[in-house]
């Protein structure tokens, strides 16, 4: 008898142990928790998917109808976030019988009630699922609703599911996607076959995917919305199927007269501007072929700070040279080839400018100027080195030519403008009585930076170089294996390998 | 036998069972998870506190050694946070001896390569306690540390320790802070006292405080840091103790040059610009007196939009109106005062402005716009309603003249400035044959807005209001309670009740 109290005292405390280690973990208990999965199948919808509001505006929506069309029709109601960048306004009113009790807003911005966690809208979700809609949409029923999700748990885990509208299906069209980060570019091409794999959809469709997926993004909620979603997901390799035979159904019209069209779409612009910013998207090539540029122009700013340790800071965040900063850069290149020339001033493409001609017949790109060498004696044919000599002076093209800082030894540079300081490098040379080319000041961390035999440089030669032919050195393969070593061609390298070396993983 | 073999499986199952739940639930297992509480004291200092360095500058800064005093004198290391906003350009560079594996390097920007949560420092900290301190700072032992964290452990929950530094004590002083977060308004006054609680702390120093303070706050790490903490755990009550007899070290003198100081306070003086826009910090009161305003200028909009429903967004976020256009909406109103008694035009306090007027002398510190009627046979003797009648007119004092929609009835509005729409709206009033004032349009969701006798305007009245003498009706309480009804000078509330009522709560 003993022996049996003991037992049942001991299972006693257990099954209190385990409920108090339950309570502990269970998902009401922190708004912060992972989603707990439901763990076994068929579970009530509001189990399995959190309904999201993303994009949509507060001056023209649709959203109390919206909401409550899923809202009224699945039982229990499933969770609705609506998520804003500010608190809504004017404040949503829904219809007066619906239940909004399973409806959260959220704004993003900074609100001194709430905690940082507390605007975080994945702290909301605790499904397995979401299913992003658009403003202006009806569930056709719950049924249509548990087919969908019956869809996406048969699809492999990467993938998501798009479905279109009833009557504005024939505007919903894939897209493949590349964007290449180190590049700064995102390229689209269309894609056109029927439930293919995308990487992004366009044209108004609902969006059903993963919990886990969403949390895997470095911003899951910017806008526009889902455009700047797929960036991301599409990037790390997750698709989209595009669904066409199951439809939701449209609301209201919105912004039906060209001054709402207006309004919302220089509120996407302002909101795309902002992404790409944050992103790192400088060059978009869309679909029909159109190239954009964002955040580049001849009065913008050099791209990227004072380089230290030869490393730029776009280096060290993983990229390369921005695309804009690369063609200013070639665009100076040109000029002062052009003005070198003219003036028959004799130079020759120098340094790794010399090796991205031989790689690439281009700068390379993750290169920060363009290095010229020129004979000392023509330094007078020139009349912007003459006067850059003395002092820094503007040509009658906008470029502003310079002498460097003595402590830097004796060269010249020319820079895009006066507020984009790109520049190419003009190093002076002399021949000496033994044949071979010298200055005075070596870079100390450069040992490219040194002399060479004369003879490299009769005959001059030419290079394709920045889209168009440049002097250089005759024999190049050997004058860049003298100056860089062997295999230097070969077998690119960053500018300082000690700092950081090319394919090494940045965070 | 048997029974004593299933007690002994009964117990393992349970030890089993509890080991694994413990390895669910253990910090190690989720970066996200909530700080796990170190059960029994003693513990190790790295199970105790992180080691946050937020406030420092990329371009020159004593990190390195700042860092490797706590990590090579704490043993084992406590982990060392350094968060920044993009990442630390150039690289820091520890010294070779020093073991960098506690320090986490978290730059807050979007990192195509990190998801949300892995951006946020929080994430990171799993002790009790954080230690936020400064730049160029030693650790002068372990025991010292042990010690604050001693004092710490004594303190009330809501209380932070703030550690005063070797050679600069004299620098450092405790402020009291009182930010009005519906006037947008912070007042600093100074506190000297030793050992006293304050609200905030000024000069060099570190700050000691529970883990969980921090994650009640809307912006933990906003910067100039703490600066802008103080203002979030002030708001919510927390308070600082100022230790004086306990001193850290100072490392390297920074910013020592002109330029670099330049470089440093404009820097800070940017974050503070963002921050205070993000928090709704409008006006500051500093210690010294001095006023400080932020976001407001001539030049710049209405800090709201088109008022819907009577209630501005600024009130549904909690928020009165800013007291930047309190201010433009006083000049305005004392302008149109003056315009109007140099033209002979009788005028009085209509509506709203009347019930500021009676209950505080001044425009109702939620009050969007100033409301005055006149005789409608006086518009003529106003050269600027005149004008105004056919078309808006700037006067010589760069106020906008004009009138309302015809679909709000003939009224006038005048303009802080062609650009700030804060406005004054003047009502024209005729008097009827059975000496009533009337007009031909009312505003169908005013009841204030309605016919009185003409009684009250003979004779005319005046009123202090918006820093001046004004005209107001004779009798102005039973004037007020025809319109208002009885009681509405005692018992305050907001123009649209059903939509928002004074004193509810706004998230």
């Amino acid at each position: 008898m003993r022996i049996r109290l003991t037992r049942v005292a001991l299972v006693v405390l257990n099954v209190l142990l385990v409920y108090n280690i339950y309570k502990l973990v269970s998902p009401s208990n922190s708004l912060a928790g992972k989603p707990v999965e439901p763990s076994e199948a068929p579970s009530p919808l509001h189990h399995t998917v959190t309904i999201i509001f993303r994009h949509f505006e507060s001056f023209d929506n649709d959203l109390p109808k919206s909401i409550d069309s899923f809202v009224s029709q699945v039982q229990p109601p499933p969770n609705v976030l609506v998520v804003s960048d500010t608190p809504v306004y004017p404040p949503l009113r829904f219809p007066a019988e619906m239940d909004s009790q399973s409806v959260h807003q959220i704004a993003l911005n900074v609100n001194l009630n709430s905690s940082f966690e507390e605007r975080n809208p994945l702290a909301y979700v605790k499904t397995k699922f979401v299913l992003f809609v658009p403003d202006s949409v009806r569930l056709p029923s719950e049924q249509f609703l548990q087919a969908l999700l019956d869809d996406a748990e048969k699809e492999a885990d990467k993938n998501s599911l798009a479905v279109a509208f009833e009557g504005l299906v024939d505007g919903v069209f894939c897209l493949k996607q590349e964007f290449n980060t180190k590049e700064w570019t995102v390229l689209f091409k269309r894609q056109n076959e029927h439930g293919a794999f995308c990487d992004a959809v366009q044209g108004k469709h609902a969006l059903l995917l993963r919990t886990e997926t969403l949390r895997r993004m470095p911003e899951p909620f910017m806008r526009p919305f889902p455009e700047i979603l797929y960036l991301q997901t599409s990037l790390r390799g997750e698709k989209v199927r595009l669904i066409r035979d199951k439809q939701f159904q449209d609301g209201r019209a919105l912004f039906n007269n060209g001054h709402l069209q207006w309004k919302a779409e220089s509120a996407d612009n302002k909101r795309r501007l902002k992404a790409f910013k944050e992103l790192g998207v400088k060059k978009v090539i869309r679909e029909t072929g159109k190239v954009e540029w964002y955040g580049c122009s001849k009065k913008s700013q050099r791209c990227f700070g004072t380089v230290v340790d030869d490393t730029p800071e776009y280096l060290m965040s993983g990229r390369w040279t921005p695309p804009c900063c690369l063609e200013a850069l070639r665009k100076t290149a040109r000029h002062v080839f052009s003005a070198l020339e003219e003036a028959g001033v004799r130079y020759w493409l120098e340094g790794g400018s010399l090796l991205g001609a031989m790689r690439y017949n281009d700068i390379i790109p993750w290169d920060y100027d363009v290095d010229i060498g020129i004979y000392e004696d023509d330094i007078s044919r020139s009349v912007w080195l003459t006067r850059a000599s003395t002092k820094a002076t503007v040509d009658d093209k906008g470029f502003l030519w310079e002498k460097a800082q003595p402590s830097e030894g004796a060269f010249f540079r020319v820079h895009y403008s006066q507020s984009n300081r790109l520049h190419v490098d003009i190093f002076p040379f002399r021949s000496t009585a033994d044949g071979k080319m010298t200055k005075d000041f070596w870079f100390p961390t450069h040992p490219q930076d040194c002399e060479f035999p004369e003879h490299f440089l009769h005959p001059i030669s030419s290079i394709n170089f920045a889209g168009r032919k440049v002097s250089a050195p005759n024999n190049v393969r050997d004058f860049l294996e003298l100056k860089f070593g062997k295999g230097a061609i070969e077998t690119p390298q960053y500018p300082n390998p000690h700092l950081l070396r090319l394919n090494e993983r940045v965070d």
